[in-house]
């Protein structure tokens, strides 16, 4: 297997677009919604058949929750091993009224497909699948081993991942993880990322009186919470968006010169940016860029904040309770356990009779830009996608990346192949059919670098 | 008419107890709502004749809004003018299923009568008019000059009565003004209350983005709706409980000598407060007293504040919008206008681009606690009621008592009939019977007091 063989491949893509395009939409028929659960296993099922298919040793895997789907093809001693990690569950879909075709019946407008999961995942990892059957259409051996993970709970937030990976370190020995999710550059470009930020969700309950109060009759000796709240949150963040809980920047490490100049190199439309948010301005005064206030700082999102009256109008009530619910998105080496922590120890000292709630969450996740398997990617990306990759540092959402690089301690990357504006988890979700079939030659062209390198000294 | 004919006018009053509590009842048979109008006209009809039938000048006024029912006397030449104020509209009844016995049917349990209206505010200007029958019924002249004005919009803030006041002052020559409205103290006591504190309503309204975003692709970047609410608030009111807005307490009037010692006096359990609250600690340390607080100490209290999720779970999502709504009690001299240009102020400082919605409120009201009219006052209700009233500076909700104090200038004073838990407002709103028939007492003992006084000099 030689990088001169990738034309060829390209060309077999090509020439059964229509094919691979169908069969995707077959896929994306099935609805497969970790939420409740409906045609989990059935698609579960299907994955596992066609990596069977493809000789791969593959299986489902029980968890305390959905499946995971798993297989291996260990065809190249002394080469790399890959693991390629997805995830089959989708978003609920609705609201169903805001779909311009049903979300389960994938249709095909302006050169995209229509469908829940068109890009998150299904249409992803379904390309990283048919490069699998590309190659082994064209040779009986991969370039490269490969190890297939499939997730059935990246929707509802990968609750059991961190302990499979543990327990089944075993089948998991892999050089280098990569996962296409997410959207590719809001400029267009195909882009290699390193990392992403981690989030820890929590909630905080205030209670006042045991029922809703006449604010007259007892404005000003009984206490409001809504006032506890707002105070509470105003200890946590400041009014520059510097966020104030004690210890929380315990961790975090500086970004690298070599993280510094991509953030650089990246191109920024913020004028398209703040037209398409209906922004006059942006959060408080950027002074350290636009990229890495998104990549590398954390931040407290207040997700919501209910009490009270919110009819029209106005009404005269001092209520008996308010919740916020808030999350932080981590950034390296924050922890989500230890941040949880310092959370409910600084709600603690300044609000003692307020509730904290943990929801848990995610580790950020980082891979050293001069990582050995970056270069090889990128070379394979720009075969793959016709253009060199925009490197990116950190992604602002989150994936659990940290199972790979802090539980089995490799390096992970994120090589997207949806289009930006996939509208993932929102209705009318897409994939661009060209994006999706680069998908399957970036999938192609990265087993074929990966089969054209010894493994790395250094690897495990 | 001679203050030693009470006796026999009290007696009167006890004997024709049912015959009383069973024409309130047929009273409060008739709903008059004053948030969508049912019943408005036929109840204030019922009113005028029922005026007109005792020998008043009587009628209903229109306004811009429901009519003001108005009726005099002037059978007192030489003798103070007392105009009795009270409304005869009500809350809407709803939840309907928390009434044990349906709200338009009174019912008579445990010597209460149940119905919407009973305590706030038909069973107590009822019972004014009782009183009027009563001493017509003995003589053919009332002790004193009367004015009654009933109002059809307490209940949805008196938005018309500054206005009636001001053009119809020839019609309400008055030396004071007498409200029977809210409840009686605590302890059961009867009291005299000298002042209401006002109130005034405003919103806050933020807006981020033009939609929902997701928390990891915009955290850090885009602004968000409740951290700018929070931060907002946060300038307004400290974590102490003092209001920080601008010249807020520009205008404010210390509590007078005799306004201490009233609170002083005032008694206070505690305890049962805060059991009946279900709170193990008031709010802020109140280290000038409960009472002080609640009545002659501005508030400032959040009524609902709601933005983003808020739902089970976590959702991590960037909210779009977010609305908090405010009102503020205020006490003698600040003014509903000033107040609430000073908010406006405050916010265009802290948060230029927050809306600012201003629902307007009621001035404050004060009237001095040596008022010549107090000791009369202090009198006939130790009379009626059998006990010394306690004196109260002002009570914490609001009632438009400044259309007397501030436009009329006359004294106002509210003298409660109803019971503490006339849960007015609330499902199974109740007046005691006795407590009733004890404020048509203190009606008769009132005008007879009155009666027995020359108009003290320097009134109008």
């Amino acid at each position: 297997m030689i990088v001169s063989d990738l034309p060829a491949h390209f060309a077999t893509i090509d020439a059964r677009r229509d094919e691979f395009v169908q069969r995707l939409c077959a896929y994306l028929a099935h609805p497969s919604i970790s939420a409740h659960g409906e045609g989990i296993a059935e698609v579960a099922a299907l994955l596992v058949a066609q990596l069977q298919g493809m000789g791969f040793d593959a299986r489902s895997i029980a968890t305390a929750g959905w499946p995971m789907v798993y297989g291996r093809r260990d065809d190249a001693p002394g080469k790399p091993t890959i693991l390629f990690y997805g995830h089959y569950d989708v978003q609920p879909p609705d609201p169903l009224d805001a779909w311009l075709s049903p979300p389960f019946a994938p249709t095909i407008r302006d050169g995209r497909i229509f469908a829940r999961g068109a890009g998150d995942n299904k249409g992803q990892h379904f390309a990283q699948l048919l490069a699998l059957e590309v190659l082994l259409a064209a040779q009986e051996r991969l370039p490269c081993n490969v190890i297939v993970v499939l997730e059935g709970e990246e929707e509802v937030g990968s609750p059991h991942i961190a302990h499979f990976v543990r327990e089944q370190r075993a089948l998991l020995d892999a050089d280098l993880v990569v996962t296409a999710d997410g959207p590719m550059h809001a400029s267009g470009r195909a882009i290699l990322e390193f990392g992403v930020r981690g989030v820890a969700s929590f909630e905080l309950r205030a209670r006042g009186a045991q029922r809703d109060l006449h604010s007259g009759n007892f404005g000003g000796v009984a206490p409001n919470p809504l006032w506890t709240l707002v105070h509470l949150l105003a200890t946590m963040k400041d009014a520059n968006g510097t966020i104030t809980i004690d210890g929380f920047h315990d961790h975090i490490v500086p970004p690298s010169d070599l993280e510094r100049a991509a953030l650089a190199a990246l191109p920024l439309d913020l004028p398209q940016v703040m037209a398409d948010l209906g922004l006059a301005q942006l959060d408080v005064p950027i002074e350290r860029g636009y990229y890495e206030r998104l990549m590398l700082y954390p931040t407290l999102t207040i997700n919501g904040l209910h009490g009270g009256y919110g009819g029209t109008g106005s009404k005269t009530v001092l209520p008996s309770a308010a919740v916020a619910k808030c999350d932080i998105r981590l950034v390296a080496n924050q922890r989500v356990d230890d941040i949880l922590a310092k959370v409910a120890a600084h709600v603690q000292r300044h609000a003692p009779g307020v509730e904290f709630i943990a929801y848990g969450g995610m580790d950020p996740s980082k891979t050293p830009m001069d990582s050995p398997f970056a270069a090889i990617l990128e070379r394979a990306i720009t075969a793959g996608q016709g253009e060199a990759p925009l490197l990116v540092p950190a992604m602002g959402g989150s994936l659990p990346e940290y199972v790979w690089t802090k539980i089995l301690g490799v390096p992970a990357f994120v090589v997207p192949y949806a289009n930006f504006d996939e509208a993932n988890h929102a209705p009318n979700e897409n994939i661009v059919i060209d994006c999706f079939i680069r998908g399957i030659k970036t999938g192609v062209a990265i087993m074929t670098y990966l089969g054209a390198e010894a493994r790395p000294s250094g690897c495990p």
